[in-house]
C-alpha cells in the first residue's frame, strides 16, 4: 500500500507546477484517496478560480465519500471568492484529511482543522511539511515573521572562490548556471549587493531573460563611497535604493537624491542595520530579497542569522589564492561546532556545474 | 539493440567489483555478446588466474564463434602464466573486438590488437576509454609517467574552509566521510602533509579502519622545524620521511635520523622540490600518494600540476572567515581563464555530506 509521504509528495509536485502562475496566492496540491485508488487529483491553477480541493473534490464526484484528501496546505476556512473548503471537504463525505501545513496566517490558523474535526473528521497534519513549506516559502516568511525572504546566491569555484587575487570573475560559472540565477533575479522582487561590488564589477543588477522583471537595487553602503558613474544610478533599468549608515556624507546623498536615487540612513553610526534595512523592505511590500554580496556582505548576514536559503552555482574549478575572495569572509565563526548547517541540501547537476540548495538552521 | 557503450560499462563494473583482490595485476573485465545477447562474462579475479578474456571465453563456449568480445584493457600478447589472451580470442572465432583502453605499457602496447587484426578481426578501441583507464589509474600512471598517482584529499565547509579563524577543526565532516577517507589513506602507499598541519593538528596519518594498512608518512619540512613531540615522530605507527630543502638544521636532522627518520635533503635552497620528491618516492616504488595538507601544500601541488585527481569532502556548513584557512591558498591564479578545471566530476552523497572526485586537467 502506498502511504500519506507518496500522497502527499503528489500533491507537492502538482501544486510546485503550478509556480508563476497563482500570485499573489500561495500554492496548493491536493489528492483524494480511496480504497487504495488515487480518485482525485488537484491544484490552485489561479487567483480567483477554484482551490486544489475543490478541483480534486469535482474529479473525484462520489468517489470521494469515505476517502482521504491529501493537501498540502490546511483547507481554508473563509467564505472567500471560493467558498470555505473545510466545509465542502465535509460535504463531500471525505472521512481523513492530510495536511501538509497549517495556514501560516496566524489569526485563521487551525481554523480548517476545527471545522473538520468538529465534523467528526480525522485529521493529520505535519505530513511532508517541510517541502509543503517551501513550496511558499517567500508567502510563509512575510506573513510569520513581517520580514523578506532573503536568498544568499553566489557563483563559486570548487574551493569557494568568487574572484582570482587579481578580482578577475569571468566567468566562473557556465552559461546554464548564468541563466539559472537570472531566474531567481525574475523570482526576486529586490537584489542586495555591497558597495564594493559596485566598485570592482560595475554590474547591472537586472534580469537578463526573456520577459524578466527587473529587481529592485539594494546597494548597501555606509559612507556614500559609489562612483557617481554606477550603472545602477545612471541606467534606468530599474529602481535603486542605497541604505547607508546615520551620517554619510550629506553632499554625496544629496546629489544621489536629485538623480532618483532612494537613499535610506539607519540607526547605526558605522555601519548599515540590516534589520533595520529588512525593515524598510517589508514596509514597502518587498517580500522576496536576492543578495548577490561578496564575501563581506554575505558573512555580514549570515552572522546577523538573516538568510534563509542558500543558492551556490559550483563550477568544476580550482583557481586558489589565500588573497584571493570568498564567497564567505568575514570574521567568520570561532569553533568548528558554531558552523551553521545547512538543511534540506539538495544537489542538481546544470550542465558541467552544481547547484546547490540548502537552509540555514539557526540554534534558537 | 544496446550499444558498444553499454557492454563496456558492464564490463567496467565487473572489473571494478575484484578491487583489492587482483595486485599487482590490473583490474580487467571482458563480456562477449553473439546476436545481440550476452553470452559470457569474465574478470581478472586473482594473479596467478585466468584473464578476464578467458573466463569470458569460457563461459560462452561454442557461442563465442561470430561474436563481439568487449575487454576494457587491451588483450594481452605475451606468453605469461595463462597464455596471450588475443590467441585465445582469435581461436574461438570471435569477429570484433572492442577494447577500452591499449596496454599502458609502451613496450607492449598494439601487440595485442597486432594479432587480433592479423586474424582478420575488426577491432575498435577507446570505448569508455577513461573509465576503463580509471580502473588501474594508479598502475597506469605508474607505468606510462614513471611516477606515483597524486591524489588530493581534503574535508571541506561549504565555503572551502578546512577550520575556523582559530584552527579549529574538529570535525567538519561526518563520521561516514571520514570512514571514506581512511579507506583513501588505506589504498595509498604514501600520505603527505606540510609540517604545519603537523604542527597545528600533530596528526598521526594512520588508517583507522579495521585490517587497514598504513601508509608511508611524508612530511614537506623545509627547514626542519617539525616538533620534536610530533606523533609521527614517535608513534612508530609506520614510516616517516621528512622531504627538506639543500641546507636544513643539521643538527636537528641528525636528531630525526637518529630516531629512525629519513630525511631526504632535496636540491631546493629554501623550499622542497616537489618533482623530485616525487622521482624519491618512484624509485622505492610507492606509486600511489594521498595529499592531506593544508592551503599552501595542495597550492603548490596543483600550481606545478602535479595533482592527478581530486577528492573532496564537503560538509554542508558555513563557517566564513576571511582569516579561516581555505583547502587551497598559495598565491592561485591571476585569471579566471587559468584556473584548472576538473574532468568527469562525479557527486554522491555521504550520509549529509557531499563527495565530489574530478581529475584536473592541465593545459599542455
Amino acid at each position: 500500500m502506498l502511504n500519506d509521504k507518496f500522497y502527499m509528495d503528489l500533491a507537492v509536485q502538482n501544486a510546485q507546477a503550478m509556480k508563476g502562475q497563482t500570485d499573489p496566492n500561495p500554492l496548493v496540491g491536493a489528492i483524494i484517496v480511496n480504497d487504495n485508488r488515487i480518485v482525485g487529483i488537484g491544484a490552485h491553477m489561479k487567483a480567483g478560480e477554484a482551490h486544489a480541493e475543490i478541483h480534486a473534490l469535482q474529479m473525484a464526484g462520489a468517489k470521494a465519500k469515505g476517502g482521504t484528501i491529501y493537501v498540502t496546505l490546511e483547507p481554508c476556512s473563509h467564505h472567500g471568492k471560493t467558498g470555505p473548503c473545510a466545509e465542502a471537504i465535509v460535504e463531500a463525505g471525505i472521512k481523513r484529511v492530510v495536511i501538509g501545513t497549517l495556514d501560516p496566517n496566524p489569526i485563521v490558523s487551525g481554523n480548517g482543522v476545527k471545522i473538520l474535526e468538529n465534523a467528526g473528521i480525522t485529521v493529520v497534519s505535519g505530513v511532508e511539511s517541510e517541502k509543503a513549506w517551501q513550496l511558499n516559502e517567500v508567502f510563509n516568511k512575510f506573513i510569520t515573521h513581517k520580514k523578506p525572504f532573503v536568498t544568499l546566491k553566489s557563483g563559486i569555484t570548487l574551493d569557494g572562490k568568487i574572484a582570482t587575487h587579481s578580482y578577475d570573475s569571468k566567468w566562473i560559472t557556465s552559461e546554464e548556471s548564468r541563466l539559472d540565477a537570472h531566474q531567481l533575479r525574475n523570482e526576486n522582487m529586490a537584489i542586495l549587493v555591497g558597495v564594493n561590488t559596485v566598485i570592482h564589477d560595475n554590474p547591472e543588477l537586472t534580469t537578463r531573460i526573456q520577459n524578466g522583471r527587473n529587481p529592485i537595487r539594494i546597494i548597501i553602503d555606509s559612507s556614500l563611497k559609489i562612483p557617481e558613474d554606477a550603472k545602477v544610478l545612471n541606467d534606468k533599468k530599474a529602481d535603486t535604493w542605497i541604505f547607508t549608515s546615520q551620517y554619510p556624507d550629506a553632499a554625496k546623498e544629496k546629489k544621489l537624491l536629485s538623480g532618483g536615487i532612494k537613499v535610506v540612513r539607519t540607526s547605526s553610526l558605522k555601519n548599515v542595520d540590516l534589520s533595520e534595512m529588512l525593515n524598510v523592505l517589508e514596509e514597502s511590500q518587498i517580500s522576496s530579497l536576492l543578495i548577490e554580496g561578496g564575501g563581506t556582505i554575505n558573512a555580514s548576514f549570515l552572522e546577523s542569522h538573516l538568510i534563509d536559503k542558500v543558492i551556490l552555482y559550483i563550477a568544476p574549478k580550482l583557481i586558489g589564492g589565500k588573497e584571493a575572495p570568498s564567497f564567505l569572509e568575514g570574521k567568520g565563526f570561532n569553533k568548528m561546532s558554531e558552523a551553521i548547517e545547512l538543511a534540506d541540501m539538495e544537489i542538481t547537476k546544470i550542465g558541467n556545474n552544481f547547484k546547490m540548495v540548502g537552509y540555514p538552521i539557526y540554534e534558537a
